[in-house]
């Protein structure tokens, strides 16, 4: 086999099948096939794209590339969430809690931020003592006797995505739906859970900046799941509008624990609710109404917040700074932005207001930035809100004092103001299964 | 400046400016741009196309990536010509003679064969003695004598072509029409002739199949030439069916020498004297029919031939061999192909015809095979003839007995016989200027 007849068959339109797929793959991590050959073949499927029956193949491949987590020791089912990434999402520090209150095993590898989005695993290195790097056979115990477990990705997991994707990124090859899909869905098979609950993020602050893009790779990506034998459902919110109020890892824990305290804000609550009604749902605990009840129940009674602290413990974090959450260490500059309009606020550029957040320290623009845990932004006024000359927009944390300039001057950048209220917005647009989409 | 952002642009559709251009392909050439990034753009460029003015500068960019070739020296206008390869081509012996006969000065650079078509270079070094590489002084003294040289290429031309198509080759990405016409004229252009002459062929013989591709391919590299300031004119021409009877090196030099004396097939003829008057009619020799007559006049005359043996001469070789052809060396086997069918020959797939004298030892398959100068195969039927069995299709001449029987299979599976008559098909089917094409 030729990679060269590879290339030529996908530039044609043409499908892989199994045995070439293969060969493309293997031989790729191998090292047999170079990367300007490969590069060709990536820029053919930005082009032609790839069958359902390729990108599940593809997938596979991926996900043997490296090291399978086996959870099977962990009894129950096992259920993982991914985000395709936003601003101010720290979704899964209250729906793993919420999901693993009513039952559901979370043992979940996550990421870390990188340009304008934020990434869970600094989000909890900002708890004092918490530990995200945790050996195999403990992440396993503490999962067992908890139920949940939140640690950054360990081992050898999916190295053909490594490579692929380094290749992407300086090829232009980066925003094809079905090489997005075998990327995100690769990392999730390796992970090993049983089900997928999937949360395609849409709008400014997302990859897919349209719900229509959002809707392609969600439909890929749970055709790719149950392609493999894993129960899928995808959500597609909206992410058009920062999630919640605080953007920055520690305001962010802060927020979510606000949120499992149940006075989180309206937004941030419903969604994670209706998440981790999904992960019950896809765990076999009954129709999406009883899931409901269930996970609102454990919002209600503190079970949630109990299970968060547990978590927290048992990975070595300081759980006191839960239970109280002035003990946080705070930033040392704190100033207001103050709004030179008036008339309603009707968009804001959620990217822009991810980077502002960057600006003051709370992101890493290269993977060996440091972060500053404290820094960051909280909205007072969000899309849709009147506001008035003098108002008081946003509060910004850092602990440079020359970076506060330049990051309010990125947030206004951010929004558009005009004299009229504009319509209110979806919070998710629709819930895709292996059978429907179900618009909301 | 990213090579990055040049392959979005180029992805999304977007036209690379000059400096962007130069930025790709200086870049490349010094190494500074990787083959991943330039196939990826390269792949892009299949997808997306180029400009007119994106493949005029690029083809000046590839122009002077190396050696550009001053003619100058040598007074006169300088025409050269060039065919996009077929079975059975020899019109460069026969063209080259006429134009120098009539005054044109033919100071040509021409390559060697690969695969199933045949190379000029390769038909020359037939003649015994014949030099083809011969120093840029000893090539300008002789075409300065006798108005002709034919050489293979010397010295450092185009290096990005070099460096680009190697890469094309093994990425899937030859078949671009732009990127087809700017490999050709980025040498045509360095080889410094005044005018270009292209002979497109088209058909199963050749690189382009469809009249369509071969009309585009014949309009973007006219557009370059113009663009250059070179006056350029192509002809389409029919690859559909051999040229002329004889493929293979010394049985193509024989041909030529038999149409230099006026006795050759009527359609090699033919198309020669329209290449040849069209030569004239680009060195300012007056309207096209003019040129024809004193072309047909120049081979009427026994002129062409004479500065044919001039040429031959000049450049070290044998004339005798011209003088009498019975001279040249001869194949050790000769065998007759017996047809096996009553009919019509419908089709010839002329591609295939080639590759039956490449078994023969006519050919190479890599860069580094050697070629056997007496093999190759003799027509005695073509496509619209009348057969019967028994009737002699073809003779094979080779000196290995045990390629007879495999080249003979092969020449009859490219084949086709059928119950009626086909239709004449056309010898030219258009003439490309600058401003218009001519539809024959």
């Amino acid at each position: 086999m030729r990679m060269y007849d590879l290339i030529s068959k996908k530039r044609n339109g043409g499908a892989l099948n199994k045995e070439e797929m293969t060969h493309l793959i293997e031989g790729y991590v191998k090292g047999e096939i170079p990367d300007y050959q490969m590069s060709a073949f990536l820029m053919a499927v930005y082009f032609q794209g790839m069958t359902k029956e390729e990108t599940a193949i593809m997938t596979d491949l991926v996900a043997r590339s490296g090291d399978v987590v086996d959870l099977s020791p962990i009894e129950g089912i096992k259920v993982d969430k991914h985000s395709t990434g936003g601003v101010g999402d720290k979704t899964t520090l209250i729906v793993a809690p919420l999901a693993a209150a009513c039952g559901v095993k979370v043992a979940k590898m996550s990421g870390r931020g990188l340009g304008h989005t934020g990434g869970t695993v600094d989000k909890l290195e900002s708890i004092p003592g918490m530990r995200v790097s945790i050996e195999r056979e403990e992440f396993f115990e503490i999962v067992k006797k908890t139920g949940i477990c939140v640690i950054g990705q360990s081992g050898n997991l999916t190295p053909a995505d490594k490579k692929l994707y380094a290749l992407r990124d300086v090829t232009a090859t980066v925003e094809s739906i079905p090489l997005i899909a075998v990327s995100i869905m690769g990392k999730k098979l390796a992970a090993g859970s049983d089900c997928i609950l999937l949360d395609v993020k849409t709008g400014s602050g997302a990859f897919m900046n349209s719900v229509e893009d959002s809707l392609a790779l969600a439909q890929e990506m749970v055709s790719i799941g149950e392609s493999a034998g894993k129960k899928t459902v995808a959500l597609i919110t909206n992410m058009d509008i920062p999630l919640g109020n605080n953007i920055g890892n520690s305001l962010e824990v802060i927020e979510a624990v606000e949120t499992l305290k149940n006075r989180g804000p309206e937004d941030l609550t419903n969604v994670c609710l209706e998440l981790a009604a999904n992960m019950l749902y896809l765990a076999g605990q009954g129709d999406m109404e009883t899931c409901y009840g269930k996970v609102k129940k454990a919002l209600e009674s503190g079970a949630a917040l109990q299970k968060f602290i547990e978590m927290v413990e048992a990975q070595g974090g300081d759980s006191s700074v839960i239970k109280d959450i002035s003990k946080f260490e705070k930033a040392s500059v704190v100033k207001e932005i103050i709004s030179p309009y008036d008339g309603y606020i009707t968009f804001m550029d959620t990217k822009e207001c991810g980077i502002a957040s960057c600006i003051l320290g709370a992101g890493r623009e290269t993977k060996e930035d440091s972060i500053d845990y404290s820094a960051g932004i909280v909205l007072k006024k969000k899309t849709g809100d009147r506001i008035e000359k003098g108002d008081v927009l946003a509060v910004m944390y850092g602990n440079k004092e020359e970076k506060m300039l330049p990051a309010e001057e990125q947030f206004l950048k951010a929004l558009k103001v005009e004299g009229n209220k504009p319509e209110t917005q979806k919070l998710i647009y629709a819930r895709v299964t292996g059978d429907a989409v179900e618009w909301k």
